[in-house]
């Protein structure tokens, strides 16, 4: 498989898709006032995955797509190549503030992570990874991740997460939250995995992501030695929803550990 | 009071304090792998406070500064004209992020906000309002805030109000928080009131800030008919630590007597 070839091609795609969607938001805003901004974010998500769709299908006609608007292949298992591609990642905010929202596309060929691709269109930044080969913001090189301790850490979670919840006893993060230098929340789960692999923030918590999610995400902080699995520690799957904690080496085992009683719950 | 005059030398500064700290991004990487990254941080603050000092002595010798690092005045009260002043609100991001930091810099007369002016340095963007005549976001007038429900809204607020603290009753935000369309955390006052500003958020709630966080964006806030308040519903002094409220009019309301019990705790 060449994956260089179709890392560039998806790179490509991602561009365009990026354009498409900053041409969308003289559109949007208007609309907004009108009527639900609900609906017309759909009809750009759709459009964003169809453009996809309709770009591999072409280029690569044996591989299948799993897409968060569920336009793609109904996808049971991850033999062969798999797209896994959420058009915009943090429709809330793409709404809300044309800002921190992502496309996140990743390529899996037999369950392993291949290819990830995340843009923040709003800020221009690309960032994109092939296993093996360095993970990149742009054309510059992101330096593998380092160590750190929980009183050194910023985390990204929810507030929702701390409070009373039927996903996690919230007794079980207070802890780390109260030890930690400071939490964040920014309401993308690609950006905020992104936010890891640049060290803007040092973990990402989340109780119930879908495989669009995180699959590029992963392909990128694995790259850098970073690491993501559940909240009990245990490997992604990419075929069902999911906890998800992401986090720089060494504070992962910790959180995992001291914290999250090693899945025990 | 020629307030057209003071906002226009004001503005300048602002942009040119925000070239100052563009330009100590390359430095800060360097230094922060090598020393204390804040030490690093509190001079560049200093610095930037500093060179507000010199200019306001300089062309307003009668006025006063209220400064976060206590280069200026020993202020006890806010007669005549008093210039309150956070040279980089969002330490802690500036630090990881390079980016979500701000300067804040407000007028005050008497007491009353006459000037509000938030420099968002890593995104170019200059909010600023002359009080009565209009808020802006670089050329562009802001439109007034509309009002919203607690069911539609964004609220920023950080995790650690929702859990145990000696701040207030935890009880009190998690309905809010529950009710919300959902919350977010940016981990830096100015620009969560610009924010508010904007309608990237709807509201924004902190439990402990100084003058010189709120200052500048309660002068934006109000020009737009958003409401600031600490979080019984009081006025705030701009001259001791105090919680607050900033949210779209309507919101604002609903929000003291539905949630927090018109401050009777």
């Amino acid at each position: 498989m060449d994956w260089e070839y179709i890392d560039l091609q998806a790179k490509q795609w991602v561009m365009e898709a990026g354009d498409k969607i900053r041409d969308s938001f003289t559109e949007t805003l208007n609309i907004q006032t009108k009527s639900n901004p609900n609906d017309l974010v759909t009809n750009i998500d759709k459009e964003i995955e169809q453009f996809f769709i309709h770009k591999i299908r072409k280029t690569f006609p044996n591989h299948r797509i799993l897409g968060e608007e569920g336009l793609g292949d109904e996808v049971n298992n991850l033999d062969c190549v798999v797209w896994i591609i959420d058009p915009i990642d943090g429709t809330m905010n793409f709404i809300h503030q044309q800002r921190n929202f992502a496309i996140s596309l990743g390529v899996y060929e037999n369950g392993v992570g291949k290819i990830g691709i995340i843009y923040d269109v709003a800020h221009s930044e690309l960032y994109h990874a092939i296993s093996g080969k360095g993970a990149f913001m742009n054309d510059t090189q992101l330096p593998p991740l380092n160590k750190v301790t929980v009183k050194e850490s910023i985390i990204a979670l929810n507030a929702t997460w701390v409070m009373e919840n039927h996903r996690i006893d919230h007794n079980l993060l207070i802890p780390l939250v109260r030890e930690a230098r400071g939490t964040r929340s920014y309401g993308t789960a690609a950006l905020e995995m992104v936010f890891v692999a640049t060290g803007r923030v040092d973990a990402y918590i989340s109780m119930r992501l879908s495989p669009w999610d995180v699959a590029a995400g992963s392909v990128i902080i694995e790259e850098l030695g970073g690491v993501v699995t559940n909240l009990r520690g245990h490997k992604l799957d990419f075929l069902s929803k999911d906890s998800l904690l992401v986090a720089k080496p060494g504070l992962h085992q910790t959180i995992i550990n001291d914290y999250l009683k090693e899945g025990k719950w």
